[in-house]
């Protein structure tokens, strides 16, 4: 490839925004040529329309970037957007029909039918439901999603069990990072010395959304996994790293030797094509009786490997485990450029 | 009642003998008259033994007291335990055998099949197990105990609906309180910022503990309950109250006003009898749709009231909620001098 | 007395304002009648209107209550208030116009020559400033003020030491808890495992109002104390009581011991009229060598104390010590409170 | 350079020693060759002894190392020690005894007249003292240290201030991140929400090590700084990173933008002889009002860079500013290792 891709970023100036910016900075395929977000930025240098918070600096480019208007004129032709629900709504869709690849990380549009809900490792082969969307006809646009941040760490431990042993049940209990909420998001006043057992429409997320990322592509629609499924979730003074206890029952029995070489072998597409940002292991399993925990394991694999450990039987389903995934990396922006990689590996960016 | 009733404290100078001494400091029935604690503090004035953690300050007449050595001879006939389980393992029997009534908060005895393990409020009736010991029989002393900090929470919100509906199926995941592990503890390069997804023993405690509380007494023994449970237990930066996602099957269907209706009007023996650390409400659910939150709901009931909130339906079992109880207080030293109150309500102190 | 005088809160929504509503909830002499904030509250009921922020619940009458406008009309005629410098600078003289005593917790008007800059156990000769304000001759109304939260701690520290040894020179350097920030405030995401080393115009408040409120009543105005002044003002990780290290030099020479009985002997007017929040004693000094900490200490004199701890010779000027202090009650509501009891104590409220 | 200089750790199962062997796992001169601990560890392979509280994991090597016994024999001729002072006070000695270069990041011998107490930026000709030591005569074995971990950050950002404009006066306020503690170091129950306003000996380290790391050689010892210094310690929840506020007066006048230039334009003996572990800037000053923060700007330079910044006017002294440095890198484990890549550039690992 002799240049890169130009890409925007719809959103820019958000927790998730920051990431994308973050993590694009040395990506060997796309450039950042375009960053939009609410009015109040419009026309402003980025540095100066941003609240960075970030430990890595705003690469010196795009800090004088002027930030444009949230329209797809002049907008490069793939977007990433990391909008709230409600203006994502209304915006993916208006670029789609721009001509524009939006790869969103919003729940706006993630259970319309015709929107695949990717996780590059899990369910490649959803990718196939753009050629389904009337953008995808009209104008050449489309919107494919990444799940919302807890789900997808559950969905990386399970998919390898899924495949190979069945699921029958799946209950999960979420301890939520801060930096899932945004910023400012959860005021101090409100999570220092607390829990906070309750994230709005958080549970509802990841039940409908683990279903379809495990569902089967039929045509032009996904049929979800059939397993039942239940979530609590809450919010704990962590900054960065989202912890769910996980307790399951497999369709078929397995031992314990034979789950943890199925998380710990597991490789897919991202790996096969050797696609930028794919972890060389999605999912690594670590036999300290204590881990995974936020403060030492999150980074794994540059944030995008998730972690499982303490597995072991559960007195009601089968087993228990606990899983914890990079929730801004693996849970947001790392997902939606996998997510890009993907789109440019099967032709889609073209 | 002329006089107060001498008391002696095993492991005073823990976070829990130390709460111990905070509560009994206007006592109506019960007056500190002994305090023992390791080698290391014998015979100095408590207030030098101690590294005193708590908000209020040490009663004065307290903090002159000379810790004794940790036998029974020259101890009072009434012994609140606070111990480590090995120790206790080796000192609770040598206070029973010496005639004592040993009211212990340390699991080592909890489980043995002619030591009551008791709720007031859940299983006062299980105190008949006392006359079982050989130590009763043979000095007049005796041992009972108090469940787990993490399990104590959880059977209050259990019983009224275990009594009302029947219970086949419990799951439960904590986030406990760093005080649930004493003092120094959890060491704050080990919780700042981070979840710990393991706490020794605890999983099993809970698992067990919840069947003995809730079964019923045939003679010499208690049968378990006959759910099917499964506990998971993570530790978070709180400094005191345990919360717990839980998620429950009944026998008999339930809406969910009868629930609310059996938590709010849960009342026990201890209330009846009006004993001086019950409190009026066993149970309080909560209507706001994030609470109960350790920060603000922990004190209910001056610590002694489980807080219950978020009753919704579970895609698994039939029924999810949240419990909040305070560990060091209805979950450790609260819950052992409502046992003794129970104990002299019942006779047992004469 | 037999009835108690209405007062109104505004800014009543805010965290301080619901301070007010905590503190005055059994107050022997003021009772809440009125209640306002801002447009979007107006014409609510107050529990709908308010995010309430503290453990205790909101008084019933008060959850019932119609938020009013933020009007002179209606309003009675002592009030308390609670608002944002901008906001307070237009409304506070709206409402002194129109009649009412204003005692404001606003940064606004504190520096204002003719209105009292007010700590009761220190310069509460200041009220007469009262008797200059134009509102008071025009329609009997007035402002009254209380200073920064973090300058109050440090003058309730100084001014037994400026009074008996004179200072020469002050230096400090703060601590800050989260709560004076208000709420939400500081975002989580800002301040976990962090330091804030900036809060915005806080060390000019501290510099001038603590040489205000030690300075000399002077027929119409304030002459400043003399002494030279710094502060450096952080913010940490605490939820309530801002901790503040100190360096002074003294005009006279002064043992410890001394400085310490000036401390811990210091009585004033309010403890003199038996004012009823004020504590019976207002300064502490703590002997402990690790003391005072926010955790330990901060409700000493339910919150209306100064604990002063740690006092040793320093390199550079004369005596370093901690001070701690109640940020949203000594520092805020509490302080306003007892500014409004001197005003009754005083006959400014008839 | 053919073959890496084999080194020994004292100390390799603390906080500290974890650190130098992440330090050392790469470093182009030295390579870890020996591990000693207390009895506890002896014998044991490394991974079985330490309590690893890194975020990066063991290096495989040396996870199979057995821990030796701490004494010379047998250990090689470089020894980074990282001890508790009173262990050090014995042990480092008998190092130096038996022919060993000590590289030490205890407190033990820093103030002894003729052992170097060094950071390369700043003081690098003290190093000389180590001919004046009896050890080096006799066996050829010398100690040099490095400063406390508070001492680093301030006299880094004084250094350049001092040589330009000479120092009159400096005060020091810190607020020091639990890891400076070592581990478990600070109990979680005494700094979650907290601050604790003492750290043993700290103040009196941060005075007397100041002024001999900007004193003068003279001979066989060194002439400390004459300037006045006071220091106050604090403990805050922070898990990296010390934040101190410091006020200053200057012997010249100095405007800001020459301070601001004087710290950004420092380069000293590590820069130009290009140490491994040198910064290419030792000291940044950051232009953001509310910077340094240790959440952003810990790991600068790779955590070798202390950050300076909020220069203003002090109304006091001259000067005031806040300066964080990364306490167990800067502060301990990087300044050793800075340290012995400066022996070696002198000619003294021989």
């Amino acid at each position: 490839m002799d240049r890169k891709i130009p890409i925007g970023i719809l959103g820019a100036t958000g927790v998730v925004g920051q990431r994308f910016i973050q993590m694009l900075e040395h990506h060997p395929w796309f450039e950042v040529a375009w960053l939009a977000a609410s009015d109040r930025s419009e026309g402003k240098p980025y540095a100066e329309a941003v609240r960075w918070r970030l430990k890595t600096a705003i690469p010196a480019r795009l800090a004088a970037m002027q930030v444009s208007p949230a329209t797809p004129d002049g907008a490069p032709k793939i977007i990433f957007a990391a909008l709230d629900a409600s203006i994502a709504a209304e915006l993916e869709p208006r670029f789609a029909d721009g001509g524009c690849a939006v790869v969103s990380n919003s729940s706006a549009l993630r259970m319309q039918p015709d929107v695949p809900l990717l996780i590059p490792e899990v369910n490649a082969g959803h990718i196939h439901l753009i050629d389904r969307q009337s953008w995808r006809k009209k104008s050449g646009g489309y919107v494919v999603t990444n799940p919302n941040c807890s789900a997808i760490g559950l969905v990386l431990a399970l998919a390898p069990l899924y495949q190979r042993f069945g699921l029958e049940t799946v209950m999960a209990v979420t301890m939520q990072a801060v930096s899932g909420a945004g910023y400012p998001g959860v005021a101090s006043l409100d999570i220092l010395g607390n829990v906070i057992p309750f994230i709005r429409n958080e549970e509802e997320k990841m039940e409908e959304e683990t279903r379809k990322l495990l569902g089967q592509l039929n045509g032009s629609k996904v049929i979800p996994a059939a397993f039942a499924m239940s979530a609590q979730c809450n919010r704990v003074a962590v900054e960065d790293g989202h912890t769910e206890s996980v307790s399951i029952r497999l369709k078929t029995k397995a031992k314990p030797e034979e789950m943890i070489a199925a998380w710990n072998s597991y490789r897919a597409e991202p790996q096969e094509l050797r696609l930028p940002s794919a972890p060389k292991q999605p999912i690594l399993y670590v036999e300290a009786n204590d881990r995974p925990q936020p403060r030492f394991d999150v980074d794994t694999g540059s944030g995008m490997t998730a972690v499982v450990g303490r597995l072991r039987p559960c007195g009601v389903l089968d087993w228990k485990f606990t899983v914890l995934s990079y929730n801004t990396i693996r849970g947001a922006a790392g997902a939606a450029v996998l997510n890009a990689e993907l789109l440019k590996a099967k032709g889609y960016l073209e």
